[in-house]
Formats: structure tokens, C-alpha cells, sequence
């Protein structure tokens, strides 16, 4: 990867990088669009990356499907996809970690022990292979922007972090592989998280300020939801992720899926 | 950095990086030699970085000298030096930490808390930005060649590590920034070092085998010293810094100044 990466660097190119885990959904092919545009040269990388799961975590059942990821690219005008093995990746003796302090620390990364942790080297890695000038990313784990957006920083990685907006079902759904997971009744109240972005939203549109006021919203709403259990709901700053801030995020488990979603509620919600 | 850096491999050229604190010897001019015979640019970057001195270390009195350095480095045909402000290295904000696991937790890292992940971090960032081939680095710091061998490697940075012998005085004294610390009558105990390294080694070449033989003759040579408190003086894989092996590794404080030096017993002590 590293010698094709040099040899289109050497071309004067310039090199896009969407780091996916496979699975791909629309919101992915809305990143490879977003890189298609901006960059000469495209790379998917597809790697399920051990690490950045828990133990408990679902690592063994996240869904594989390289045929209809491949089948997707294809027609997706990219120029490399980048499908590293585990044992390449994390060959025995593989002892070096990239953490980020910080904003790597609450919400998700206090509800995911070391995922962070995980997502910091692994991208580190992708980055130093693949040589991108621009990588893209979905705002639906805003969390992990945050956190990548520091490692490219932080290390002088010469890497712009370009973020696309959520891809949502027409009901509100975020698009996510663990989608893939939910039951149908589970399918139904998996639009709690967008409903009660939409709710804090609305609230902030019409002048509501207060932090715990507008947090209030977001529970209230996903409370409401039977088979919704809440792990967080809370407004922050997107690049802390602390209060004060303007950023909803909420992470639900729905039976044994857990689902994030967030939303700026300055910026009107879609749909 | 990284635009010149990009430059010179559009051109197809190869980058070696020699990377200092500065307060530059023949151990450094030595690691220059190296580098310019095997690679079309050399950089050699001079920053004393902050991260790796732990509280109560000599980061501030750490020997300073840019003039002397710019001056041997002018006679030594290297194409840039690299000087990154400690500002620009850790910006307010900065967050992101490498570290390595295994190596760097004994001897130099138990001694030194949090000196192998600084060098790790400052390593992993002088790479990104200059994109070398290669990097050179002494054998006088063996657990820090380990450290950085594991960084390259675990991160794909694609930077060969290279390693060019230590340096000596006429006595035996490994170079080292820190022996312009020395007084007078220290200087002369610091000679224990290498003289503990070679008697260890004269003792492995008569068939000496047994670790706690060894490390023996290394601490009898060390505590004979007056001036001289030992550290630690072990016998370990270069690697992993573990027993079992054949590197020999001391660290001594001589008064107020902390040296180490190493020897692989199963070669000839220089000299």
C-alpha cells in the first residue's frame, strides 16, 4: 500500500482516504463521493479493526459482506481498496498505541473502554500506509472525528479531516451496519434517537438555552421509548466533548444494538 | 518539513533523518556520516524535547549550543537542519501520546516514567513531517533504538531503523551530551561504565554463561566506584529489554548526572 501510496505522491497526485469497517452503507458511499471529488487518487480501506472492541463487544458478529462491499465500489469509481489482514495489521509483538487524552475520555470512550484507543492506532497506521492529503469521515460518530481530528494534528500527519453529514433513512434513522442487527419492533424504536434530536432542536429554535433544560428534552423522549435503554444523552462541545456546548449526542441501547446519533441544534435537523 | 519533505520525494530523491537534542559530538557527526552515504538528502533535527525529561530531570540545564551545532553541521554536508519551536511541537490543546508496551516499561522506562512514550510521541511526529527512509540512531541508547524499532514497525511508518555503534572516548567513556556535566574527579569514576562493560565482556569470552555471574562482574566494577551509584546493571535481550540475553546494560549516577551504556558480550569491547 505504502509503494503504490509513494508512487501516486511521486505522480504529483493527490490521495483521498475513506477508512471504512466494511459493511458499507449509503453513508459510506456518500464519504467515496465526497473523496471523489476533492481528490485524484481514491482509497477505501475495509478492515474491522480488532482493537477498537471490548471485551463483550461485538467484534465476531459485526456484519461482513466483502462481496457486496467490492460489488459497491465497483461501481463507485475508486481506485484502491486497501483490505489489510489482522495479522498484518497486529502481527505478534505489535506493542505501540496512539491514545489521545482528553476528549477520548467521556461518553463514548468512558461506555468503551480502550475503543478510542483502538480507533487512534489503527488510523495512525491507515494514515502512515495509505499517505492521504484528505481523509473523510462521517459527522455520525462525532466523537471519533474529534479524536482523529487531534491524531492527525497532534502527530503532523499532514492529513485534512474533511466530515460528511449523517445519511439518514426517510424516518430519521441514522445509517449504520449495526442497523443491520435490530428486530423489526427494535427497528421501530431505533427512530427515538433522531425523534429526540429533532425535539432538542426544535426546543433550541425556539429560545430554549439552558444545558439541562434542553437535556431534559432528549431524555424525556427516549425514556418514552420502551425497548429504548438511555446510556447518554448530552449536549457538549464537539471538539471536548464537554459541557458547554452545542452538540446533541445520544447513545441507546435498543435490546442488545447500541446506537449513537448527534446533532448540532443550531443547524436546522433534516427531513 | 513535510512540504520540502514531499518535494524531494516528488523528485524521487531518498530522505535520512538524523534526529538530536542537540549539543552535538562525534557520536552524532558519526550517525551524520552514516546517513549521508546512504540516502540522496539528509536532515538532522535538533530539538530538545520536552515530554521525554520527567519532573525533577535536566530538561532546563539539558547542554544548549545552537551556534557550535549549526557550525559542525555546516562542514557535514547534510541538506537542512529541522528546529521545530517547542510550540509548534505542542501546541495549547495538544492531546495525542504513542506508546509501547513491553520494552519501554523496564530499566530506562521504570527508571524514567514517562520518558519512552515522549520518545515515542516526538519520534512518531519527526517522522510524519519528514518522511525519511531512514532514521539513524546510536547503539549508546540500545532501549530507546528498541522503543523506536517497535514505533516504526507497529505504525507502518516504512522507516528503516539504523543503528551505528557507540562512540568512545580514549578511556572508554560512551559520548554523551550529559559528560559536559561531569567535574573533574567525576569524569574520571564515569570511566566504571565501560570498564564494568568490558570486564563483563572478558568474562563472557572465557565461557562465563551464567546471568547472575555476569551481572556480577558488572556490579562489582560499578560499586568499587566511589563517586559511582548504580542504577540498574542487568544482562537482557536487546529487544524486549528482558532477561534472557546478551546485551549488558548499566546505568549510573556519578554525583548529579545520570549515564548509561551498553555492550552485547558476545562481541569484542572496542579498544
Amino acid at each position: 500500500m505504502l509503494a503504490a501510496a509513494r508512487r501516486w505522491r511521486a505522480a504529483g497526485k493527490t490521495i483521498g482516504l475513506v477508512p471504512t469497517m466494511g459493511a458499507l452503507h449509503a453513508g459510506h458511499l456518500s464519504l467515496v463521493e465526497h473523496a471523489c471529488r476533492e481528490n485524484a487518487v481514491v482509497v477505501v480501506s475495509i478492515f474491522v479493526n480488532p482493537i477498537q472492541f471490548g471485551p463483550g463487544e461485538d467484534f465476531e458478529r459485526y456484519p461482513r459482506d466483502p462481496k457486496h462491499d467490492a460489488q459497491l465500489l465497483g461501481q463507485a469509481g475508486i481506485d484502491a481498496i486497501y483490505r489489510p489482514a489482522a495479522g498484518v495489521m497486529y502481527p505478534m509483538g505489535a506493542a505501540t498505541r496512539v491514545r489521545v487524552v482528553g476528549v477520548s475520555e467521556r461518553l463514548e470512550g468512558a461506555a468503551r473502554p480502550g475503543h478510542f484507543e483502538g480507533v487512534a492506532t489503527v488510523v495512525t497506521k491507515l494514515f502512515a500506509a495509505v499517505q492521504p492529503d484528505r481523509a473523510y469521515f462521517g459527522q455520525k460518530d462525532a466523537q471519533q472525528v474529534a479524536v482523529v481530528r487531534r491524531v492527525a494534528g497532534d502527530l503532523d500527519l499532514g492529513v485534512e479531516i474533511r466530515v460528511a453529514p449523517t445519511i439518514r433513512e426517510a424516518d430519521g434513522l441514522a445509517l449504520s451496519s449495526r442497523n443491520a442487527y435490530l428486530e423489526p419492533a427494535e427497528r421501530r424504536s431505533a427512530t427515538s434517537l433522531s425523534a429526540a434530536l429533532r425535539l432538542a432542536t426544535e426546543a433550541y429554535a425556539r429560545g430554549e438555552r439552558h444545558p439541562q433544560a434542553l437535556t431534559d428534552v432528549l431524555r424525556a423522549r427516549l425514556e418514552a421509548e420502551p425497548l429504548a435503554r438511555v446510556d447518554y444523552a448530552e449536549v457538549v462541545d464537539p471538539a471536548t466533548f464537554r459541557p458547554p456546548g452545542l452538540l446533541a449526542v445520544v447513545a441507546v441501547w435498543i435490546g442488545k444494538t447500541r446506537l449513537i446519533d448527534n446533532h448540532d441544534l443550531s443547524q436546522p435537523f433534516p427531513g
